[in-house]
């Protein structure tokens, strides 16, 4: 039973935490806030122990009936492996200021530069290359989501050259100060990051990509456009999608018309916070013509890097040395389909 | 054990069907889906037995691979209550057309008029009045809101008049044909219809209200002031919400800044669906001055009616007839705070 | 023909600055920009001189290829009246650091402090009172619209206490960055500051207000309920608010069912940027009833105030003694309804 | 000096009507309309006369003070050209029922199908074609943006294949019954009938186009990626844009960051209900790398297509036979730059 904190209990750190919870050969020792909101309070409710990250705070938290357990130092001299869920930036900081000092394994985010962390993982493309190691990034959710369901594809028939166009979400469910309200906020810098940062995961892929942001707070969205190196079918894309790990197929014409629908879909499926692990591909956008496939993909920014953070636990722990065994533990415990 | 159906498995019917399954007085027999979405499939992957509407469309639902146990008259046969969720208008024809025919307690919804219905039905406000009736109609989100706080201050002060002004969200977080995506739509009839509504199940409050659509899909929003009849303090205010059932006080100062944030909130307390059963009231907003009170809650249209479905099924079988008994029982197994 | 300047031309600035540039007896000397972007070059192009804030980025305007005159420290020692149109609470630190020490009459916009100010202003309600006045603060768009239409009615019948709610809008249309997305954010202090800010121009009204922000850029909405002293009808206030200044009766029956019909209105009328300089009240929301009078009306932010700009210039340099004439003056040149 | 009528005086109708009466060749002699709203009600104020196409509806007309002149089929006899407006569908339907029979030339708009009419319209890229023709269809807000950008590169480069991303707005400005509030709902189809659009204009292009839905109302954005025939740099593209009609650059350095703003800096150019007739392509997006070019435009659904109308008028009518001087014409009667 390893010991695992999660240092930034916010949209991502929690849904981290929770999905450690459900493993058997990990757990959580504790996590960390700087506020003292809803969010702290709840997770103490739910039974985490709670460290806070600004000592000089805890009056706060005090006045505000919430149980603080230590420091955040104090919180990592008991790990085994820390989730660094911080905002983007702070996580390379702490790499150098804190973790690299005392030796703690940690994991960062998508938010973080893959070269001030070193590695880069993905469950399914590059497991292996993890084992071990002190230091990795789980890749954002845009980037795990082009992972998903390129790298299946890259392995069937060989790419050429990928074009994404990505329709970002302005802001995540519950932020209510960033926009925009109505308008499109092209990211004029073209081809825009994410397309590089597949190639930190899936070396040598030519991935282009455009960006937007649109008012939406639910999912982001792909248009996804592959050049193949071989011929297929649109059957054997639907083929390798349906044996594809945290891929599912959706169909429109089962009423899953949109990225709200989809949300509405994981409402039924009773997943915790309503997330939606997989990334969903609609069945009915996946169409092969001259040489090149074509499909539409949703990503939930929320949640679709969650179970990637236990298996990258697993791989810097070497709790498992074959992805597979290590994916599928994670999908039986988070019950992923 | 009582036989429970639910006609129309949509936005409040699965949920009313989810909360009936967790009670012990009273189970699901089957729902009722007219077509076959991705909602009538987990309905069945939940494991409730779907009955069909239109009887000619079977074999739309056998091609979507969904099992249909039989038609909704078949399902009937069967119930002691029928929960109508069917679309506003549909219910009190379904009384008429079918329950009355074949003798058979209904239940309907908030979207159905009083007069067709002839009994309305709020758990805190007239349980009593309900019990042994052949239908009643659970009033609408809004107004069921609106019971929920006003009930215990009329209690306490009396009331000379509210005014409120519900600003209602524009669609369900599911649906994406209906706006506004920008702009505000007045209900230019005012009074609007919402306050005489209150009148259905709290005899003489005289409540008057305005009522407009705005863009966005969580929660209606109340600001409600309440002329009061005798001198209460904003603490006697707070402790009376403090002691009512279903109603709860959230801060601004843990972040609880938003509609968005109450619903991330019941994301935290893992909620079903990330349902809202409660009424919100903002701590910081009550106010009472000069002999009037006011606050801001919130309405979440999709779940705060559910647990009255429950009690109101109580009140018909007369399966319990105190009310605060039925929604202890209610409250219990549902997860209410 | 006075000189007059706009210190700051953003959303209000352009528009007053073009207000006065349509007007007999005063006119547009220049106007001044911290940030070479779109709205300064545009505003050379309409002929504007331009002068800069910021004397240090002079090269940043050069490199953009807009042309700047002088600094905004030339332009005041040209000007008989300086409109500030700096974000709020920079107008008050300009009054005390630069307009008091030139000795130059100002006006500001309602983002700054009554007391900072020391006299506010709306032309329909206390013109006189501001007559030779060295500063004053035209109100904020929200006060501006409450004065309109309740300046008539307190006329007519007495007021006995007004409550407001105002739903608001979460951004101007250009804004991209502020929020909400999804989601209604109450203002929690209740009631709100925008009551006793009607009080600074109607002396003797009780005013209670509440607020929140939605997801619209377009206009805010006001629900208005007035108690009255004395009993009049329904017509009666129809035929008040015929007879007002800047207040215009809409009808959804016209199909003006919206504020976002209201904007498309505005632009078939050909108003510059698609102004709706008056307040625009639902002819079909206007209802007396047991003494209290209810309605609904709209307020364009970005321009209601515009024309009260130009009446406050006269006022200060006492261009015209009457406040009717001077609002006519302003209509007429404006081409107000 | 022409006659023309515009049939459907709605979103594009008026703008069209507008367009025609600022040119010296043709004139309106009246406009059809079906519903008595405010769309109506200025029609007659700004002088045009008023057909309605429902005759059995003058007394509403009448009842809400609007004027009417005629009916449509009187209407129709006067007319040299005739602007078919109507919703998508109607004007196939007008064309066999009224135009054929009366011998009335004819434009619609691209709701209609290319087959339904015959012959397809983009004044920089087929004029010639349409000279003579009884009918013709101006093609949709979409196919003018991609006809406007792309017809210069084919021009200068070649064009192996072409993949655009369309990314449209929900609903028009004044539209508050369509959604999506919250949610990005994709055209399933892939790719999608954009692409074949372009080619009724463009004859051997090719073209693949993915579209999806998103909660705004401003304008359309497209991402577009060009494989090039030959080689020519990002600095060959721009001076082709530079030179090309009704195309604009703009730069987000200049703060032009979102469709928001393109918004807001059309309204700085006093253009008529903020109309964006020209297609704004971002100047940082231009990117040529290995042969692709890579490029994002806006495209304001509302007005695009408005010159081209104009300019299809004088084809039909053959009142010029050079694209360019009827290009020009048009552009310096609306002020286009």
């Amino acid at each position: 039973m390893k010991n695992i904190g999660i240092n930034g209990y916010g949209t991502i750190g929690k849904r981290v935490a929770d999905a450690v919870s459900c493993q058997d050969d990990m757990k959580i020792v504790g996590v960390t806030k700087r506020s003292p909101d809803f969010e702290a309070m709840t997770a103490v409710e739910k039974g985490y122990d709670l460290y806070i990250s600004a000592p000089e705070r805890e009056s706060q938290f005090e006045e505000a009936g919430i149980k603080v357990t230590g420091t955040a130092d104090e919180l990592f001299e008991k790990l085994d492996v820390v989730v660094d869920c911080t905002p983007g930036g702070i996580g390379a900081k702490n790499k150098t200021d804190i973790y690299e000092k005392i030796g703690l394994k940690a994991i960062f985010e998508g938010g973080e530069d893959h070269d001030a962390i070193g590695c880069s993982f993905n469950a399914e493309s590059n497991y292996e290359e993890n084992l071990g190691k002190d230091y990795t990034r789980v890749v954002s959710c845009n980037t795990t989501g082009l992972c998903r369901t390129l790298k299946p594809i890259y392995d069937l028939a060989g790419i050429k050259k990928v074009r994404a166009v990505m329709v970002r979400r302005g802001a995540d469910p519950g932020e209510v100060k960033k926009g925009p309200i109505n308008g499109i906020v092209p990211s004029t810098e073209v081809p825009s990051h994410h397309g590089p940062d597949v190639q930190t995961i899936i070396k040598d892929i030519n991935v282009i990509s455009m960006a937007e942001l649109v008012p939406t707070t639910l999912m982001h969205m792909h248009n996804v456009m592959v050049e193949l190196e071989n011929n297929i079918s649109t059957d054997d894309v639907l083929d390798a999608f349906e044996n594809a790990y945290r891929v599912i197929k959706i169909k429109k014409s089962l009423g899953i018309d949109s990225t709200a629908a989809i949300m509405e879909y994981a409402k039924e499926l009773d997943r915790s916070r309503g997330n939606m692990y997989e990334i969903p591909v609609w069945e009915e956008s996946v169409n092969v013509q001259d040489g090149e496939l074509y499909y539409m993909q949703a990503v939930h920014q929320e949640s679709d890097v969650v179970p990637e953070n236990v298996d990258a636990i697993r791989a810097l722990l070497e709790l498992e040395e074959d992805y597979e065994k290590s994916i599928l533990k994670t999908n039986k415990a988070m019950g992923i389909i």
